[in-house]
């Protein structure tokens, strides 16, 4: 980000009147300037004030810290503009004005100083004050806050020594709060706040001259700009320093100067469910920040109409008029004068998903905006709430601790620590939660019977994580302050202990365990959801496949409206109790006899999981992928097995009898048998090891048997009149002989089964992209290659040369510290795997022009990411299939994009 | 490789005479066809003949395996010019003209069809011959070898039977030789031999008409082309099969006529040696079968010049004429036939290192060639055999089986199985040779003791391979045949046991295992080699650095001429033992200051090692890599502390009293506090896990100790006024961010040392580039960089997704069947990584014009590698202190090609 050219003219024009900005200045007015000179502009009741530019900001760094020439003069001049608008003068004591000043960025930022109200306030006009509004209880409470608001946000003043003398003075009287105390009261409190404030500074005192409190406000919004938490934020988000900051010095009115008067928020629209209706809160006789505090419960805005019948329905007509004005749901902050309504702000309101998607339709419907806008509007990932299962808002359970949002949705249950206890409480009917330390695929019958997952260790890819989002099960991982005690049958968080059995709740979308049975709710897809995936899917260009390694998943892809499959693993397949046996008779296999017999047995078993698929699937395309993972994942673990053994041993000398003895004997050579082969495979990285296509290479026969279930399963079902369209996928392959070899002997099998069946259909035989040398050699490896498919999990561990399940240790610092923007393991990493991406794709259709180009990794379901995918040119983004009406949307949102920029 | 267009014209020539070809045609005539038709023009005395060209067996091919039309045509044309030269007759009883019929590619090739003698016999003929030699047992014999040769090369019939028949006749006289056969005998063995053809092709007979013989044999060798062993050889050496062999046909002449005939090899040089003198062996009355089947011892040449001696001047003067025709050393190979010199073949010599680097030499210094000539004509490889031991050529000890050459050189010593042991027995003064499954920092005493190093596992970039590179120790590794069972103390090969002390050999610079003490023999640097290098270093543009650790390898490798240090790493410095202690304290500690305490101790022991480097090298530039392996490779290992602690529990029920079991408990609750650590620290992915520069980004404080230690030896060194050049390197670098946050680190230290030693002096910091990553985003990361070092292990590792130390499962089966052309993890892969490489070097200088670009993985000593890197602009190269004098040859090498094509 380059550096903005600083204005040496002291001419320059360095502070805007309401009545000079608009909504389109933005970037120089900030967000909150630009939108209250907006409002000033179409003649709403805004009171008057000016705004001092982002640019000042930059120009104040730039002079060590000063003002830049011309600044302070400006804003004096538009001070005196403010004076005549409002009848009052700036420290004139018989009619003082008091402003706000506020700090207002373009981009909505935490961080920076917000708020500082009553300025203008001192010894003298306090008195004015009191007088002019016979309020002199009400004048001096504003003299009290402003002191303490002022010395703790502009001089630096720990907030905790004026509460400690509040608090003091409020315990002096009966019921104890601040409405309580008196006159005399609160004039012994600002002599204590005076004191707090000279005695921290030195002898330096509070400043009376309300144009020393203006520019000390103005420095200080300013300096909160580099406060660290500021940067830290910017860092993160990305957002560079040279935006700047604004100042809004607005006149104050006053909500607490009686019961015509008060304070208050609302929407247009309801944010929580999207009806169109005012929405929102106030309080009569209060300033802003009383609501905040929670002293008063505040009253709903429609009985707003009751109190104050006349503001209200100038408050609706205004409402319509800025939402009308803005096309989008406004958040509008009000105050009430002594019976005169004051908009203090206006911003686009925040809303759920449910909220985003029907406020959205709604707003077509009454031609406020289009299609387009409405495609536009609704965060894709917001669908996510409309799809899951969520926790009550209302919910009231304490939240024990937040690990990583591995697969959205909630659940409530159980504890088990023990995949087979949870599948057999489950199989009983317990609502059983899975905890692990993390698991593997040996736990995947726990995983399946469980309604949530959480482990304690583990990213956002790892095998909890990936096997729960294909399920669709909610999961929380890498919950590092979860410490689980397997043999104790205990969990501890902190000071707290859950033990099997208890009820916890897990919500996959936040990453939050609480603790105890909370209720959940299921939102509803009303017609609205599928009015915009309709206008959705008629804008995008990208097609929307699904993972999916299962006829019921498949099915469910179909409904949220997957246009094919892009990634079926194969491996998944195996991993039932019965199918795990025979796997590992073909792995244990000593040759390729033993080894093809085995695989005789697991052939019906595919062909049957195919069949399933491709049923569910029929008319659209069904990519399937060959074995992937190293062989040994299939294997018991290897120090696990020692400690068998050594039991086993050490139990040779209980035996009662020698048909005990010979039976132990018998079962000790079997497990060094086993552990031999495990040795065998074990692997130092088996990420990088012998895997994907190189076991195909070692073992053809591995992929004949899985490319005859593959066509003998389509044959089957076109034999039957369905429409099949099976696609075989080659995974990691690195060189394109590799695919060549992998693609002869799909093409053997495929005409061998064809031939018997007497058919001819065609199919595509195709490769992952998911090791650099893949996407750098694309040219050649097209060659070989009907389609790519990218695997973008593979491929950002192998560019980044990190592996996922390891970077736990150190990822979340690196993002903390802003070494990456993000986990690319979430959202992908356009510099490094996009170039990758982009590179392969030009190379692969340089070969071949009509390569069919897409992506399957965890990434094609992160709008980010899909918008990427458009911007490269691929054909279709496969993700889980709860992520495609996400990914629907995004598409649409990138086509949408892109042809703006065109 | 495009297949060459067909000639279709009838009249195009197939067929060329010896006199109509040369030198430069041997792509057309293959190289024995083209050197013949070479001897033949510059007037040597070659028997005479003609070449069918290689373009023949492209269009045999095509053709359904038929001559093309007009061939057989040209041929025998060529065949009426050779009876006129010879003034005999093809099949003429009277006057019959044999022939040898030999194939010849342009590249030498094994697994063709080789040569048929004596063509042209039949019944008939066999009788002209007698007749015109006077020497019946001479023709019948000739006959009789002809058909087995033809029936078994040809006629595909196995040369057992034939062998069979002669056995038994042989048997039939007292001597049992083949000299004692009698004609009778010879002439039932012919009538055999035909029975044995007729029968094998069911009536058909062997042909007797020589045309059918000469049109048979011509087929066959092109036939061989396509032979399985031919096209194995092809794929694994990138031989196009378009390249097809040529067809030698020639006039026979007999070495076997009398005692004034025989036949030889010589060279012009002594291959072994280089001296130039003529050296070689020929047989009196001999064909050249007869020298290869060994039945007669063969003659010193030198004696020719006693039995032979007009012969022998002749061939001396030919000899000197062929070699300054040539410019080379020739390996000439010739008959003499009744007193009459013939000329057969010549090419260029093979020849040893020590001998190409002498003739090399001395053909300077007669002026036949240039320095560039002498520098391009030694292959550096074989440089190898100069600098280090080798297996006395001479040997006998049985070869037991051959792994990866991991570490050149050999050593004779006996086997230990256990680290602790062979430091044991090496301190002793025994000579120890390692045998282990694979090596891990652990046994690091052990490896440094022993003479060489073998592992059954593990492949040219192991950890055993690493260090043993590093050290110079002669090693071999994944040599997959043995079996080691450590308890028993024996290893298996097949049927063999070596035991714990048994005397062994390592052939590092082959692969081999032999059995028994052998005589080992260490080459001589002569003032050859050093004007050999001389030359190189003059004409090179690529600086040569060494990879070394400590002061002696620093030492050693500016004996070997290195510029500096391309690659120290600081890891290997923490391993001793006492060391490793202080290392684990580090890893163990809870908190940053315990860290720091330990690092604290660490500090001088770099400081001092750094010292030893500097010093070794000063006046060069010596780049430091920081802590690169993850942190558990200085633990113990996971499942050994495992089992330690199943044993401490078991022995508690043995403790003789309270004193003993309070030990065991002790000792026991430290081992299960390593072990959480252990477990804390383990990874599914080491290789991709916390390590490289993400340990100093979670730990600054150990690159602040490095950096301390870096700067205090510059300094302490300076202020002696020796001239050091520090490099810092930051490794495994994926980000600039990465990069910018330790450049800062060591910045701020060296400010910080260099201002407490009163200095200022410059130093680089830079980084490896050995993420796809790192190289795709180098115009980013030479940003923070002053230079870049290629570290293409990992590179290579995560270009392809393939670990190093998992890929031996694999890698040979996919060189064998050509997926890969080489292993890339020696042979740079230039499609892929040198991508990388390319690209890196490119972005990183559009950022930064004089970046240092370098390269330290081990493909910084193979000379292919080099000269891409040449080719690429790098700067230089980086490698083991052994291979720096390979590296500088062939790094001039490439400087002449770049320049040849240039």
């Amino acid at each position: 980000m380059t550096k903005k050219a600083l204005p040496t003219n002291r001419d320059h024009k360095w502070v805007y009147l309401f009545t000079e900005g608009n909504t389109t200045m933005k970037m120089l007015l900030g967000g909150k300037g630009a939108n209250v000179a907006e409002m000033t502009n179409i003649g709403l009741p805004v009171p008057p004030g000016f705004t001092i530019t982002t640019e000042t900001c930059n120009a104040f760094y730039d002079y060590s810290r000063q003002f830049p020439e011309g600044m302070w003069t400006q804003a004096q001049e538009s001070l005196k503009v403010l004076e005549k608008q409002t009848k009052r003068e700036f420290g004139n004591p018989k009619k003082p004005l008091l402003v706000s000043v506020r700090s207002g960025a373009s981009i909505s930022m935490p961080g920076m100083m917000d708020t500082v109200l009553n300025l203008g306030l001192n010894d003298e006009t306090v008195v004015g004050l009191a007088k002019q509004t016979k309020n002199e209880r009400f004048a001096y409470d504003s003299y009290r806050r402003f002191i303490s608001m002022f010395g703790h946000i502009v001089m630096g003043v720990q907030s905790d020594r004026f509460d400690f003398v509040l608090d003091r003075f409020k315990s002096q009287n009966p019921g104890g709060k601040d409405t309580d105390l008196s006159v005399a009261q609160l004039k012994d409190i600002i002599a204590a706040y005076k004191n707090i404030i000279f005695a921290h500074f030195h002898g330096e005192p509070f400043p009376q001259d309300p144009l020393d409190q203006l520019r000390m406000a103005i420095s200080a919004v300013f300096e909160s700009w580099m406060r660290r938490r500021a940067i830290d934020y910017r860092r993160i988000h990305r957002i560079p320093d040279t935006l700047g900051t604004a100042v809004n010095v607005q006149a104050m009115v006053f909500g607490n100067m009686g019961s015509n008067s008060g304070t208050g928020v609302c929407f247009t629209r309801n944010p929580s469910t999207g009806e169109n209706d005012i929405y929102g809160e106030y309080l009569l006789n209060a300033q802003g920040e009383d609501v905040v505090a929670g002293t008063r419960t505040p009253q709903k805005i429609t009985r707003l109409a009751r109190e104050l019948p006349l503001v209200y329905a100038q408050l609706t007509e205004i409402i319509t008029k800025l939402e009308t004005h803005y096309r989008d749901m406004q958040d509008i902050e009000f105050t009430v004068e002594a019976g005169k309504l004051w908009i203090l702000q206006t911003r686009t309101g925040k809303r759920t998903g449910t909220a985003a998607v029907r406020i959205a339709v709604e707003m077509v419907e009454q031609e406020m905006i289009t299609h387009e806008d409405a495609v536009l509007r609704v965060d894709a990932d917001l669908l996510n709430q409309l799809l899951h299962p969520m926790v009550d808002p209302k919910t009231k359970a304490p939240t024990l601790t937040t690990g990583l949002p591995a697969s959205p949705g909630a659940a409530t249950g159980k504890v088990s620590f023990d995949p087979d206890e949870a599948e057999e409480l489950s199989n009983a009917g317990e609502p059983i939660i899975l905890m692990r330390h993390e698991t593997s695929p040996d736990d995947f019958h726990g995983m399946a019977a469980a309604l949530a997952i959480l482990t304690a260790r583990g990213g956002m890819t790892s095998h909890a994580a990936v096997v729960a989002r294909g399920m669709g099960t909610p999961c929380v991982v890498g919950a590092e302050e979860v410490y689980l005690d397997y043999e104790a049958g205990i969990a501890y968080v902190g000071e707290t202990e859950i033990r099997a059995g208890d009820w916890i709740t897990i919500d996959g979308s936040t990453g939050r365990l609480l603790l105890g049975k909370v209720n959940t709710i299921q939102p509803e897809l009303g017609s609205s959801f599928n009015k915009l995936m309709k206008w959705a899917d008629d804008i995008r260009k990208m097609q929307v496949r699904a993972n999916a390694d299962n006829g019921h998943d498949a099915a469910l892809a179909r409904e949220f409206g997957a246009e094919g499959i892009g990634l079926c693993r194969t491996e998944h397949m195996f991993m039932g109790e019965e199918r795990l046996a025979v796997m590992r008779e073909m792995i244990l296999a000593e040759d390729r006899g033993s080894r093809e017999k085995a695989l005789d047995k697991l052939l019906p078993i595919q062909r049957q999981d195919f069949i399933d698929i491709f049923k569910a699937m029929q008319g659209h395309p069904v990519t399937i992928r060959l074995l992937d993972p190293p062989l040994h994942e299939f294997l018991p673990d290897h120090e696990q097995l020692t400690l068998e053994i050594t039991d086993l041993k050490l139990s040779l000398r209980d035996a009662a009898s020698i048909a005990e003895m010979d039976a132990k004997l018998k079962a000790l050579a079997e497990k060094n048998a086993l552990l031999d082969q495990v040795e065998r495979l074990r692997e130092a990285n088996p990420m990088l090891g012998h895997r994907g296509c190189r076991l195909g290479l070692i073992y053809p026969e591995v992929t004949e048997m899985q490319a005859r279930a593959i066509f003998q399963a389509a044959s089957e079902l076109r034999s039957q009149g369905l429409q099949i369209e099976p696609e075989v996928m080659v995974p990691l392959v690195s060189t394109a002989p590799e695919l060549k070899n992998q693609r002869e002997i799909v093409e053997r099998v495929a005409k061998e089964v064809l031939n018997s069946y007497g058919m001819d259909y065609s199919y595509k035989i195709g490769t992952m992209i998911e090791t650099p040398r893949a996407a750098l050699t694309a040219g050649k490896v097209a060659g070989e290659a009907d389609f790519f498919s990218f695997g973008t999990n593979d491929l950002t561990q192998t560019t980044f040369g990190l592996s996922r399940d390891d970077s736990t240790r150190f990822l979340p610092s690196y993002i903390k510290s802003a070494i990456l923007p993000a986990d690319p393991f979430q959202v992908l990493d356009q510099e490094g795997v996009g170039e990758l991406i982009k590179l392969a794709t030009q190379r692969g259709r340089s070969t071949k022009a009509d390569l069919k180009v897409g992506i399957c990794g965890e990434h094609g379901g992160e709008p980010q990411s899909i918008w990427f995918c458009n911007e490269v040119g691929l054909d279709y983004v496969s993700c889980s299939p709860y992520r495609v009406p996400i990914a629907r949307l995004a598409a649409a949102q990138a086509t949408l994009k892109k042809n703006a920029v065109a």
